[in-house]
């Protein structure tokens, strides 16, 4: 079976750069955006409304469970949401079977759960996570650190509420993940050492 | 500045191991209970009632701060908590004025604030901490597996609780850590050597 390493990270705590490093160091396969490009091309959705639905998630308030019972059964996007999400999962699980891969995001860890990922989650202090997103967009930000601060807080919202609505386990406890790390300060580069070192 | 590592862990999750192989790997200084005899030789009580005491935390119900308005002040064991405490920190300041260590419990994350500590805390499941109690003992154990259950829930809310009486925060709470480590079902050598290679 192959290895498979999954990355929950909340938004500006460099959880990508480590997943990239990660699949370096391992030459495992690294998926993150590409899921989306490849999820457009076995679907009727473009690459630009995959990612408005995305965003629309954090609007569904309930546990799936729940919601297949209140749910406004006539609600386009949710059904389509629920569409997506099926075909990323399947899509998953394709990219399990094909080679030893680093997963970023996307429930992951709990859709990959026969194969025994190594599931991480990257977090870090909300002025590391500020500081992270200006060096990264640099001479590009045109956003205040408030604005950068609210960015932060919504995206972890929809991200937590994705995943709770998917999985109906909290997204970022400890418990659901073999190890956490914080990068406040902290350079991403000795941490996917070490981690490569460890698998 | 010295370097120092403070380990929280639940019972049962080898922490105290992960500590010892690191301190080893790194030839740093190892302090756990060692800490309980160096407190009885400049206190006037004995290890045994140090350790006892200790015991006694759980039943503190307020964090330090309420706890000095509403505690009956008539309390000698409160005020030894209390003083033992006092003292604990004072000798944790001058070990880690000494020489690079690694610490395991003791709030020391907290209380070695000042040297920027790398923090620390390993967990498990709980089958994973029976099964580590259970081949720690080996023969001499008697308890059964729900015996050992009921223990470490009991041990890991002294700890929880003593912990966040002194520093007001919450014990295992991942952002008060800098690296969070679930020992289910793995190697804690692999972890020391991991994060001996971190450091």
């Amino acid at each position: 079976m192959n290895r498979i390493i999954t990355i929950g990270r909340e938004f500006g705590s460099g959880g990508r750069e480590l997943g990239r490093r990660l699949a370096e160091a391992l030459s495992f396969e690294f998926y993150d955006k590409e899921i989306i490009a490849q999820i457009a091309r076995r679907t009727p959705f473009t690459e630009q409304y995959l990612r408005e639905i995305e965003d629309r998630v954090p609007h569904i308030l309930f546990p799936i469970s729940v919601g297949k019972s209140f749910w406004n059964m006539s609600d386009h996007t949710f059904w389509q949401t629920q569409s997506v999400f099926h075909e990323q999962s399947a899509l998953l699980k394709e990219l399990a079977e094909k080679s030893d891969c680093v997963i970023v995001g996307r429930c992951a860890d709990y859709v990959l759960h026969r194969w025994s990922p190594y599931r991480i989650f990257v977090y870090a202090d909300t002025d590391s996570k500020i500081k992270r997103c200006k060096d990264r967009a640099a001479a590009r930000q045109t956003l205040s650190s408030d604005q950068i601060r609210q960015n932060i807080v919504k995206i972890d919202k929809t991200r937590s509420k994705y995943y709770s609505f998917y999985t109906e386990q909290e997204w970022g406890k400890k418990e659901n993940y073999d190890l956490c790390v914080n990068t406040s300060g902290k350079e991403i580069k000795k941490y996917a050492e070490m981690i490569a070192g460890l698998l």
